[in-house]
């Protein structure tokens, strides 16, 4: 590995934290460079934008969130257990970032700001709730959850549940927060379930 | 009402709907004064600094919040009945402005920012969830909901599917997140639905 390729990295890797606390949009080269120990100018010759640079922060995210979220899951048994792996790796990506999870602050930075990051952080998010509305239907296959199970709308309340989450215990620091999470889970889950099928 | 007032809630009504748009942090002195068609000095003579704009945009957004969710609702006969009427005036009061609520976004853009913005924040959001646990308490009196609900957990849920909706039509634009709204609500409401209780 190069220098260079060396120290991009290790932006990225500072730039994703200080991004999940103070906003990808909000986040100033300044404050990069400031948590990256580098001049303004050093820092810039590796992305030439803003918006480049925070592209490739979204694009480090996606590689990270694929390694702890995604694939461990699809590694364990399809259905339930599928779902809760999906869950407990999300809420171990969320906490990997001191401000939690980088796609909720970005979504609500990009929402109204249209352009290459906007479209970018759209597509991931598309994927995302593909993913969710997969691991639905592989739960539906293997007796798991209901035959007329509607995956997307699980998609819908899977991610609306990791949102309050998020909310819970980024802003409101609540000690049981992890709790009503698994409460609420679980009840999700039930409202699924097929009675006579696998249990988990 | 003197000129100075009106001027300055002008300024408010306009800062709520950039803010919801661009982010209460993220957005600019220069923004606002371009959307209010002042001059960032005539701006600035107004609020002195951008924490007072912050927090005075928090406050206006209050009682926009109170005026159009929570007295409405509190004229609304208790139990499930009002639970709708919250739900139904949320979608209203995030509707109204064009990046959607104000407290979502500006939950992500202050979760990792300590001061006095952050506890006026914290404060509104500790009144607005507390509410939301009164709201399933009375359903629980009038025997909608069952006696043994976890009236936190409800909130926690009801909040969590309103963030859900809030990133599904902000930044996805799903055309269908209305309807998905809709089903998730119900199937939230029977998980505490008392069975011999009063239907709605």
């Amino acid at each position: 590995m190069t220098k260079g390729v060396d120290t991009k990295l290790n932006i990225l890797e500072i730039g994703l934290d200080v991004a999940s606390r103070l906003g990808l949009e909000a986040m100033t080269i300044g404050d990069l460079a400031k948590a990256a120990k580098m001049s303004k100018s050093g820092l810039f010759a590796h992305f030439q934008s803003k918006e480049n640079l925070q592209i490739e922060l979204l694009k480090y995210a996606g590689e990270m969130f694929s390694r702890i979220v995604v694939l461990p899951a699809l590694n364990t048994e399809a259905g339930i257990p599928r779902i809760k792996a999906v869950l407990d790796n999300w809420i171990r990506f969320s906490g990997a970032l001191t401000g939690g999870c980088i796609f909720v602050t970005a979504s609500s930075d990009f929402k109204d700001r249209p352009g290459k990051v906007r479209d970018f952080l759209l597509k991931q998010q598309g994927g995302w709730i593909e993913s969710l509305r997969r691991i639905a239907q592989s739960a539906v296959k293997e007796g798991d959850f209901r035959s007329d199970t509607d995956c997307d709308q699980f998609a819908f309340e899977f991610y609306s549940l990791l949102l309050g989450f998020h909310l819970y215990s980024t802003l409101l620091d609540n000690a049981d927060t992890q709790l009503r999470q698994r409460a609420a889970f679980e009840s999700l889950i039930n409202t699924y379930r097929q009675e006579s099928g696998t249990q988990s």
